[in-house]
């Protein structure tokens, strides 16, 4: 195990707690109370969360906005611009091309990718469809180190392994498929789906609590 | 507190694991251990996971594949069948009616809603787009527990109180903004750019990696 392992999920809600942050100025104190009930969290687990990188916080107060903004910006390395391509150019990749959420200066898509004929030349959402077939050779000079899969299920393992020899080392994977890549090659598996598996759970788990609840005062 | 809550993260590793059991046979004995490296997390996170519903394992050996995934899916309650709405036939929307991991009997989108004139009436990916004005009107008689919104940030907390009043238990939040809902319902926003950031982070963390140990070793 590395030394300075940290959760994924604490990840995840730095970069929730910086949503959280944008709606405040920047001399606002927030208490750790006051940011965890902004983001549905408990206090204990801000501060757990904050003390991984180091001491933020002002003694008896909370943390300066300005101040813990900015820390959590470079934790994430969001004070760079990162270059992303994408691969597969279908509905979906055609959605996300237009997603306002990725149309920020930190992540810039410079290039897409098909292997459509009647694709490639192609202006879709105003971006030039490119052959995947010249995509390793074209990457190390456009320093890219991010790629989003959108292709098909069968295709994404090979689109994989081409992002990774043109020297990728991150892929945000949408193809409803598990895929291989080099252990030093951070993969992030988004799957839809799972998303409303989620919600099934707690949909049907205040009815079972009501049962449990029944069935152990029996 | 409720006496049986549990993390979502373990909803969603359940999630996780019902998909890596998928390429089992029922009579598969799997242990702890080779669950875990299956998923990528530990043998002991397995256990603690699974301990929340009972004891489903075979003392000594492991988990049999078939119980264990029976298990699994009625825990998430996909032993049923829930009935979806999706509101906003935007791209984004259009490209999640095609997804084939939202084409899964558990999960029927039974109709879906727009306030674009020239939507209303068309057929979109196979699905007759209605008008969100009569929406809390029809959802009850269509027994719809779940709402998906893929509308622009603006329109989304209006469609968010509409599912509401129209009985959704559970809605599933692609528009980027933050909506608010009441207590009972279970609110899931999908934001696609928080991945981005979590692969920022960890691309970048090897490097930190490497400066650290360098400093602590001055």
């Amino acid at each position: 195990m590395p030394r300075f392992k940290i959760p994924d999920i604490t990840i995840e809600r730095l970069s929730i707690y910086l949503r959280a942050l944008s709606k405040f100025t920047d001399d606002t104190i927030l208490s750790s109370q006051g940011l965890a009930r902004l983001v549905g969290t408990t206090a204990a687990q801000v501060r757990k969360d904050l003390a991984y990188f180091g001491e933020f916080g002002i003694p008896g107060q909370g943390y300066r906005v300005g101040k813990l903004r900015e820390e959590i910006t470079h934790i994430l390395a969001l004070d760079r611009s990162w270059r992303l391509v994408l691969v597969g150019v279908g509905k979906l990749g055609a959605a996300l091309l237009a997603y306002p959420g990725f149309r920020r200066k930190e992540f810039q898509i410079v290039a897409v990718f098909d292997n459509d004929p009647k694709k490639i030349g192609r202006k879709i959402e105003g971006k030039v469809v490119q052959d995947v077939e010249i995509m390793e050779r074209v990457l190390p000079e456009m320093e890219v180190k991010i790629g989003i899969i959108t292709t098909p299920a069968e295709a994404a393992q090979d689109v994989a392994d081409r992002l990774v020899r043109g020297g990728v080392k991150g892929i945000l994977n949408f193809a409803p498929v598990r895929i291989m890549v080099p252990d030093e090659i951070k993969l992030k598996n988004v799957d839809l789906s799972m998303e409303l598996e989620i919600l099934s759970y707690f949909i049907s788990y205040q009815k079972r609590r009501e049962m449990k609840y029944e069935k152990s005062e029996r």
